[in-house]
């Protein structure tokens, strides 16, 4: 047995435990993780002092050095977001439908939890706790795998959250941390049917891409966001710059951020000339297709055809004309990446065929892309946006972290 | 592009004509093959009488053949099947939550369609209509790769459906029958993904647990069902006699079928004296552990290790002794495919732990697995049962057919 298999049975022994612990015990661990973290921080902070030294030292690069730093009040924030969670309802043992057959079974479906839930995920440390806290409340263990960057961070913060799960009777490895960060490990993770009920990765498109082709256990691929605003000819033009400079420069690093905007032909100039001046001030650099280049001039440079499948994450925007909103829509499903979408128009019929015909897991009309989160949706919190159709499909909180079963009670029927 | 890709495009176009075409039209669509099964049934049943005496040439066994075989009544059972279709119904279109957000947007969490469902599937003609039919009312197109055993049957009644799209002016690749049934074909499917967006085995063990090994597109596990039902020490025995004999002989061929009997060890030779005159009647083999053995004599023979996990589909059970209900659950949870599993008691606090505790899709008190099944949990028609814990558990009806997108009315928020 490999140290991971032994790891995987003792995740499916912890979840086993886990899944009939009860609300109470569940937000009393959650309690004691919050109080762990607060109250011996210094450890976790010198942990991660650690971890930026070395990051400096290999030259990482300054946003990345400021993901990877933690501070006392970004402690807080997380230990603010674990009682987030205490206060989210639980959603196991709720019944979605109960029914009394014609020959007297009562018949219930019953949410459970899914079973051991591995995470694999880059240099964010926060995303350590968040992502325990989510597994925690839905009843299911978890295997983390972080980057090697917050290996420091991962093991304190791991090792003070199983200690606080112990501390109120429960077992250590409902949370769990790969020890090793190397890719070979991170592949085996992917392989390891029949320990792990989902893989769920959060971080870059790479890694995505990679953990969705590669791996054996199922998947919920999360957070490919190449998004689109497309303006109609019947837009509000300044509503629809509005929303377009929100949707690229409000964050641009994060999934639900615009990449590209597709503007009918007719209302180029005018749609330009209100939007252009909004994201200057941004330094927005603009990628644009011949007619847009035309207009914009120096302004602009020349897209290559890799831009409109490009998710920059940063300030940089791709400009193409569409005729009309068939086109957008068709563009859209070729190149989007099933997240979110957004059309700006007046027009009702071309609103309404806009939600039915684009595919993806959440279609705006008049509003900024940037809404697709699980705060703004109302979940409370999220462990991801799934772009798949299968199990789940937009902001993942708690209820897209169980399965169900059917419980039925007899007095003695047979068929 | 190889013939399957072309299959798979024409689908996913088809598959976006559908998504939008509306309860109304794709009833008419049901109706029309529903009409052209029984007008042209002629043709159908020439084509399996082709299929049935190529079957005969090679030595297909008679049980086998039976299967294989329609007659004019059963082709009016699969009809009457397309119009119950018709009556279910229909999922898409409808929210399942509507919420206006303090901002003012507007989210609706609406049903979609999958897209294109690929089925692969062994001898059965009727499974080619019942599943060419719930996947239309749920606006998926399907793809079909039936067994070569019924390529002629296959042929004739997907070319006749196709007709009937047409003819209400739906795209006919709605519906498509992969039309070479080599292996080769099979595993491509398996990995055509950008087309496939779910593809749902239906037949034996061996071909489910092919098609979860090998496939790269999202797969839904269905119908591998090694199922137990467990006699506690507080059973009525005439009761669990009664149910068992129900659940192994009413129909042995099925996955809900039970394929080992657990007894509690105080209870073993009372429960005996009553169950096996009950399956005497049907000559069902025992396969028993050693104490089973000792009572039963030459009655039984002794179970080998693979006898814990097999999946007999035929007049054959297991029966093991267990010390008592948490070592039957912890072997259920070992041996079984979480399909279907059964607790015959009197005791309140047992029946609710073993629901409590038995990871499966459908976990029974006093009842016989052999209610597992779409029509009996009220769902109408099913397309199999999902053994799996992601995005459907138990019986899969229209809405497990389904995904969602979430659609938000704005009026210019930004964030």
């Amino acid at each position: 047995m490999t140290a991971l298999q032994t790891q995987g049975g003792l995740a499916k022994a912890a979840a086993y435990t886990l899944s009939t612990a009860g609300t109470a015990k569940k937000n009393q661990a959650l309690e004691a993780i919050a109080q762990i973290l607060t109250e011996r921080q210094a450890e976790w902070l010198a942990a991660n002092a650690d971890d930026v030294a070395a990051a400096k030292e290999t030259g990482m690069r300054s946003a990345m050095l400021d993901r990877l730093t933690l501070t006392s009040s970004r402690i807080a924030g997380i230990v603010d977001g674990i009682r987030q969670v205490i206060a989210l309802p639980d959603p196991i043992g709720t019944a979605d439908k109960t029914e009394t057959r014609p020959n007297g079974l009562i018949i219930s479906r019953r949410r459970v939890p899914l079973g051991v839930i591995a995470i694999i995920f880059e240099a964010r440390p926060n995303v350590t706790v968040d992502a325990a806290a989510l597994c925690l409340k839905s009843g299911n263990a978890c295997i983390l795998r972080g980057g090697k960057e917050a290996i420091r961070s991962n093991r304190c913060v791991s090792a003070l959250m199983r200690e606080a799960l112990v501390s109120v009777g429960l077992p250590e490895d409902c949370i769990s941390l790969v020890q090793d960060t190397s890719r070979e490990t991170a592949r085996e993770l992917m392989h390891l049917d029949g320990y792990v009920d989902v893989l769920i990765p959060r971080g870059g498109a790479e890694l995505i891409r990679t953990v969705a082709k590669e791996a054996s256990v199922p998947v919920i691929r999360t957070g490919e966001g190449v998004c689109h605003i497309y303006i109609d000819d019947e837009a509000d033009l300044d509503m629809g710059a509005e929303i377009l400079c929100n949707a690229k420069c409000s964050r641009p690093s994060v999934c639900n951020a615009v990449e590209c905007v597709l503007i009918q032909e007719n209302v180029l100039e005018p749609f330009l000339a209100r939007a252009v001046p909004l994201l200057d001030s941004y330094k927005v650099e603009l990628r644009c297709d011949e007619k847009a280049l035309n207009i914009l001039g120096r302004r602009g440079v020349l897209a290559q055809d890799s831009d409109w499948d490009a998710e920059y994450d940063d300030y940089i925007l791709a400009v193409r004309t569409v005729k009309d909103m068939e086109e957008a829509v068709a563009f859209i499903n070729v190149h989007g990446t099933q997240h979110s979408e957004s059309i700006i128009t007046r027009n009702y019929f071309k609103a309404q065929r806009f939600l039915d015909t684009v595919d993806a897991a959440a279609v705006y009309v008049n509003a900024s892309t940037r809404f697709t989160d699980g705060g703004e949706f109302g979940l409370g919190a999220e462990i991801g946006i799934s772009t798949q159709k299968m199990h789940a499909r937009g902001p993942m909180g708690l209820e897209e972290l169980t399965s169900c079963k059917y419980v039925i009670y007899g007095e003695g029927q047979v068929r």
